[in-house]
């Protein structure tokens, strides 16, 4: 960290700075310029903030050098993590998509939607049952019935499930039934819920909030991780900009930032990234092409009467074609889809448990 | 609800809209113009979503004509929302300051606080004890302990406590020892905890997203109304752009904006706003100037020692210069600062309960 | 254009309305429904702004139902534009790749960087000659020195030259001398300018301000369009949003949205949307994927000497590698790079002049 | 300068900069942490761009210490600029409103108006002759003709006028017309038009850009003041944001930063930076209590038939009760609005040479 000293800084302001870096437990390191005086606070800086050192008089800026995360750098681990999810891996050479309706609405539905996506080359399947609607107005969900259904799902296809989780209170049974949590946008600095799920060995799937920078998500990683649960990955579902003519801005820099700074797998959501089903083909395959470890797509059997999020579903028969374009793509990335394997999956300890 | 269809829509296509409008309960109104059809769907459409007619054959946008929150909306409630908090009002003539530090950090450091501010003008106390940090290793505030420091802070000065509530779980602690719970930005859209907080009858301070429109604020309060508590008040703390000279940019637009729209009392925060204690007096005044019911403010006694917000906190002081001024200027407005009465406060039931 | 009353106007102020719009050679369609009433204003709408109708009295909202800009619609020309651009084509089968250093610095440094863009795969030169620098203190261009040495480079490699013009004073010279007129993205609503080029018949690359709307660079090339100068190609170079990981945020939605809204060609630019050269690679293999129909790169022989945007230029072999993986990104579209023939170009007429 | 080298940088790549850094004139500290080596760079550094050393082997990042710009730096500085404007000066206890149409549309009009904001307290005439439209098929202005009006309109009320020049091309016209050259929000980094400006002495208004931030407005005034020409003030007229409910989102907190950064005189513009005439007058009194040195706005006398900006136009009777507003909140804060003096004013050497 550099304490850089105002222009016109005292002598005694200089001292003060240097008496509260040794007071924190950092070592100094003087640098006196001509125009300016910076002081190097060094040490173990990652868990002490900036601002207290940019309140002292004299002081001009602070700025840190090392990154403010540790165990989601990739300084700190150089290579890629690869997870092993319930068949397949993320973040290696495996290029999983999962897909699925926004919410759940009905047994048949999410059994109906399940087989069509796994048909079409889907390897997981997403469903929410608790819903984060913005109006108090709008269909909230199906609740633990919707887990029900998912279990079933995931017993007739195989498909392990991804389900999104809203509240801490909401662990148990999630962790009981879902294969991956999935943190939406609006909780990535819900920090309750982030370490209440640091503390299970679910995998995670971490989204990024509407307006949160690279570097908050990755701080939103780091909490996680700092509980003991190291199967996180990352979502790009698009940041909020001034432009309207999409729901979001899809940030494809993220991908190949996210890549180089961390070594957790990294998918895209171009879903809700682009808010409507014309783009989403383009996007999915923009994402493999920049270097993304995955895809999370949401498909519906008839988005005309989707409960939610209907106009940036897919039909399945169009999600088909996107999985082969984006098939061929990986192809040219050296990556491949993950190959689901036909046939019922044997009952799994999880499904088991409802049945 | 207008359903524009596109210039080439076919007979077959108009035909099925119209069908899905009626099995919704919406009656149609239907218009053939020259280049384009619109077809109007009339009655109650605030909870239905513009999303199931956007994926229909043909259609080319669908445009709400009547807005999508009705509890908070001044079209319903066109008078002004008047609260009683605890000795004064807010949304009123009266013009409420709350003050107090980003964090209570310890007993003597709480107490000390609350005089300094009541002195310097305040009319409430503010002060976390779960705080939401973007970091695992900072400081994550002192749970319930503080808030029986808190009690004691308002025992001893009579300044009703405003605290921020991180979680559904502890709404019942929460509600035994505050007067005002505030939902902090990140969790504007926290719908769980909103919904728990619109169960009780404790008046709730809802703060604006980092990155949440002005309607989704709306839309935020009416969970909070819809869940039967009607004491909810608005708060600006500044939204995420480009800039960065400034932690947040005031959006002060959205001051007259939302008195337009609502009936609910709206404050200012210019420490989040601006993040940064130097322009924390000018926001202040222009807040008031530009009709904001109230201010929240943080004030630290020793903001170098801080353990979260140093930079952005006012020394005592330099708070009571800024009262002073706001006080002018709230009178030009034809409003006037809170007067808060001295000596101790009564012993209301809430502080004897835990004394 | 649709007028949509508030629900309290009354039959004067409806009828003032009505007024309004037949005075502006407009049609009426009314169409009062329980809440609201809605007035339809029909005809040549495009030209009108909506504000005349937002500021009288009664008046909630104006909505426009067709586009604001025709000549760069894709409804008006549905099929898309091909452009021939010295020895190839942009918009259709082929995909150009232009390249080349942020600007012009010497005689020897533009025509080795031609050589060697050409040698990696390069279709065009790109080459600054006036510079829009944020600073007054920095290199400002060599003008039209710099001019000279890229015909004498066009000359040596066959390549064409996309040149940016700053000011409408510059066009005569450069219509003389560029194959390409680069509009910037500080540019992007100089309207003089746009007037100015519009009336030449010399190829145009516009590019995308830094908050400049999707349909905001439609209408800027409705300027061009609009004055006779019917061959535009349009550029996405990166948007301005709140992440400061990179440069800018490359909006790589804009790519399938300005597919669907025009029929002109639309390129990206992945050296000014990253702001990194460790970046730019995976952002144009992306635009590929996303439907791009060319891309601009930056490439310096040195970027540690060059006089602009070092950080963002590629070297040539780095270069080189990315064209190479765009190639098979391409192949994938069903598209192809521009294979540009070996052997001196033969002297055109605009080089010959100045040779 | 500061150059942060990565912690794995060799010796070789620390010599490397080092080297560099004196190649270009500058002096070296070097700084060898346990963690990193910095490398500070001093001298004459705001006309060296950090890229330099940005793309240097081994660099982790550049930072800079002193700002980028000079002349318009209050630390160069430290006392207000305060010009003399036409009979009142601008960045001292005067606070000068300046008034009109976004555009002068007739004889009549500009004399009516000028005639009906004088009479409500306004210091200056504003009127645009030379539009900038976003629309080719909108009014783009009465050019020449419209600044014989203004003349006539400022011969008539002793008004000063204040008028956007669009093109390098007009300076010679406009110079010898009005009393403040404007530059516009879309021309605040054309840079040929700063430089033409900067030869001139005419008093310049200058306003920020849609998306630029606080520290490129002040490279923009850089480039003028670097010219020669002192009389520059600054304009806040809004950013752009996500959020829709206004046309632009206006940066308060820019008034105290813009303050303590430089000594030119900052005014907003409330009509721009709101779009909407009932908010002008809130974000009016905001801005002058956070500390603007004035207001510019616009004034319409029928803003329903205004040709452009009708929207956010306020009729004369409610810019009266504005300015009555604004003046308790100036002297609130110490300030007065301008008291212009009644009666015609003498002919100018300017006007008359046109009368």
């Amino acid at each position: 960290m550099m304490i850089i000293m105002k222009s016109n800084a005292t002598p005694q302001e200089v001292e003060h700075v240097i008496e509260h870096i040794k007071a924190v437990g950092l070592s100094v390191h003087l640098s006196q310029g001509v125009e300016t005086t910076i002081i190097g606070a060094i040490g173990e800086t990652h868990n002490i903030p900036t601002e207290q050192f940019e309140v002292l008089d004299g002081v001009e800026a602070v700025q840190r050098i090392t990154q403010p995360f540790k165990l989601a750098s990739r300084q700190f681990h150089p290579e890629n993590s690869v997870f092993p999810l319930d068949g397949f891996t993320i973040g290696g050479e495996e290029l999983p998509v999962i897909a699925g309706p926004c919410s759940v609405e009905s047994r048949s539905q999410i059994i109906e939607t399940a087989q069509a996506v796994k048909e079409a080359g889907a390897s997981a399947l997403r469903g929410g049952v608790f819903k984060p609607r913005t109006s108090p107005y709008s269909f909230q969900g199906l609740g633990e019935e919707g887990l029900e259904y998912l279990a079933e799902a995931r017993q007739q296809t195989g498909l392990p499930v991804v389900v999104e989780i809203m509240s801490q209170v909401q662990i148990e049974v999630m962790v009981e039934y879902v294969d991956v949590l999935q943190v939406g946008a609006r909780n990535m600095q819900n920090f309750n819920l982030l370490r209440v799920i640091g503390e299970t060995q679910t995998p995670v799937l971490l989204k990024r909030g509407l307006s949160a920078s690279i570097e908050e998500l990755l701080m939103s990683a780091e909490y996680i991780l700092a509980g003991g649960n190291k199967q996180v990955f990352l979502c790009e579902r698009g940041i909020r900009t001034f432009e309207t003519a999409t729901r979001n801005t899809t940030d494809i820099n993220a991908i190949p930032v996210l890549k180089s700074l961390t070594h957790l797998p990294v998918i895209l959501d171009p879903s809700h990234s682009t808010g409507h089903f014309d783009y989403v083909a383009a996007i999915a395959r923009a994402a493999v092409a920049a270097g993304a470890d995955g895809l999370i797509v949401e498909v519906h059997p008839d988005p005309a009467h989707a409960l939610s999020d209907g106009r940036q579903s897919l039909k399945p028969e169009r999600f088909a074609a996107m999985v082969k374009q984006v098939g061929q793509i990986a192809e040219v990335m050296g990556r491949r889809l993950v190959n689901v394997q036909t046939g019922e999956k044997p009952q799994s300890a999880i499904a088991s448990s409802h049945s």
